[in-house]
């Protein structure tokens, strides 16, 4: 049996690392097409169920990365649209990464691991935020142990993403501090993830990486280096490319070893902002939704090549 | 015009400085009693709304604390029992404090803003985890400014409670860590957040208290005089009395200067299992949800005695 990160990193393998971040927010489509499609939960529902179509029938990216703050955002009828969304990402044979950067103690803790990898909200892997301490990661990583028939669990071998080095300006605040025993606090964290992942070879001996993956933004070149080296076996999610600033060259240094996969959001959910050839039609109000998720598709295409070359040309 | 902190701080002078925490488990009601309420979504808002009910009766508590992840843990029923919830304790008269401890970046976090400072889930006062950096506050900052004609946002003067030292062992791993530059994490985080504050004081010149206070367990003692007298005007959430194994004296310590508000949970929630009175209605399986909400009653009745008891015992 394997688990959700290694079955992602193949996927990573087989369709390239773009992982499509499904942030979608009403103000993404255009005004007149947002009227049309019903309420903002239902036009977004109708936009990601798109994309994940476009995506799957061209083979441009490995798996969707569903952004909860802006389903949250819109109350109980948009977490509808992040649940509905969860299911036409497994319906379309893609694992679910629902970046929720929960992190709690005890109980707490606990109650978010069963929302989020039982019931209606289940999702494949979900990011951690790991400020409050190590002892908040364990009701997780709980629910990365093998599937087993003895399993008190309803659902086994999920993966997390646990934020390590974020693409924010801001990480240098706490993130990037020097500790007086030596390293930073994010060296901290990745050895404790390190920590947790030598304890899963056991469960997962042919594995080839473990279970509980770090999200690392690819926006400084000198540390992408340092970070892949330092975590061989930990699959990587990367933020920071593209809309926010990132760079294809860094994105690629962490795809070797055991990998990762570099999302994008707005750069394809907001491309037909950027397409000339629709520019006539968002002028004139009469952009439809096809020719919007055209642009997405083609962005995700012209991203997985950008990857793919980057790649290529540092020899990975 | 006084922001939702200030408020605060004035209703645990009048009230008491107990917080009920809302964290409400199907599991912390009787097996048989949980049937009878309808589902366990339904179960919990009964439970919650007896609990509200009691407390303005009494006056033995100054606010509620809701705990998203256990309403999470049910799904959209759950989320539904949580917006009643808010809605019962605002009906009540009392300011709620939603335990969220979302963090996240730019346009992220603003969507966590808007889900929780407006719209369905709108809330009062919501706690944030600051470990992504300083930039993340700032989205959930702009809804502390005060409300004026002239404000672009739906709903002003909010208040945060951001994470700086808490209540378990794990605190150590990050919060608690020693920096070269000197101090530790949390003091980096304490620095922040005295900062922000002091800019509020020119849109609040006649308010005691920060609308942004901070996240102080009671767990230690030396602590609690060191962090007290650091941040004067900065209100507390205070965790870990109570079922957590804090103790009174060290909350009554953070209760000095700009004050706080001392949170319990499952102390008061789960005081049916520890009152021998109701020992035989349980084993028959009789107890009634009157009279576990009476337990949960003279819980927050002798917590806020012991407070105010620890109080006056250190001449505060």
């Amino acid at each position: 049996m394997i688990h959700n990160m290694e079955k992602l990193r193949e996927d990573s393998l087989k369709y390239g690392p773009l992982c499509v971040g499904l942030d979608t927010d009403p103000s993404y489509l255009p005004a007149p097409l947002l009227k049309v499609l019903g309420s903002p939960a239902e036009a977004i529902l109708a936009y990601n169920k798109e994309i994940i179509k476009r995506v799957a029938a061209e083979k441009s990216a490995c798996c969707f990365k569903i952004q909860i703050a802006y389903y949250e955002a819109m109350g109980i009828e948009g977490l509808k649209a992040y649940v509905e969304t969860i299911k036409a990402v497994h319906e379309a044979g893609f694992l679910a990464i629902s970046d929720i950067k929960r992190g709690d103690i005890a109980d707490t803790a606990k109650a978010y691991a069963r929302a989020h990898f039982s019931g209606e909200f289940e999702s494949d892997i979900i990011t951690i935020n790991p400020y409050m301490g190590f002892d908040t990661l364990k009701p997780f990583t709980e629910y990365c142990a093998p599937l087993t028939k003895e399993s008190k669990l309803a659902s086994g071998s999920k993966g997390i993403f646990v934020l390590l080095r974020t693409s924010n300006p801001g990480m240098t605040d706490i993130e990037q501090q020097e500790l007086k025993s030596g390293g930073r606090v994010l060296d901290r964290t990745g050895a404790e993830l390190k920590r947790i992942g030598d304890e899963f070879k056991a469960f997962y001996p042919e594995q080839k990486c473990s279970p509980v993956g770090a999200v690392v933004g690819c926006t400084e070149e000198s540390d992408a280096r340092l970070l892949r080296d330092a975590y061989p076996d930990t699959f990587f999610l990367i933020p920071g490319y593209g809309a926010q600033g990132g760079a294809a060259r860094i994105a690629a240094t962490l795809l070797d070893k055991a990998g990762g996969t570099v999302n994008s959001s707005r750069g394809i959910l907001c491309a037909w902002k950027k397409a000339p050839e629709l520019a006539e039609k968002v002028e004139s109000g009469n952009l439809c939704l096809k020719e919007i998720s055209d642009a997405a598709g083609a962005a995700c295409l012209a991203a997985k090549e950008d990857l793919l070359g980057a790649k290529k040309e540092l020899g990975l």
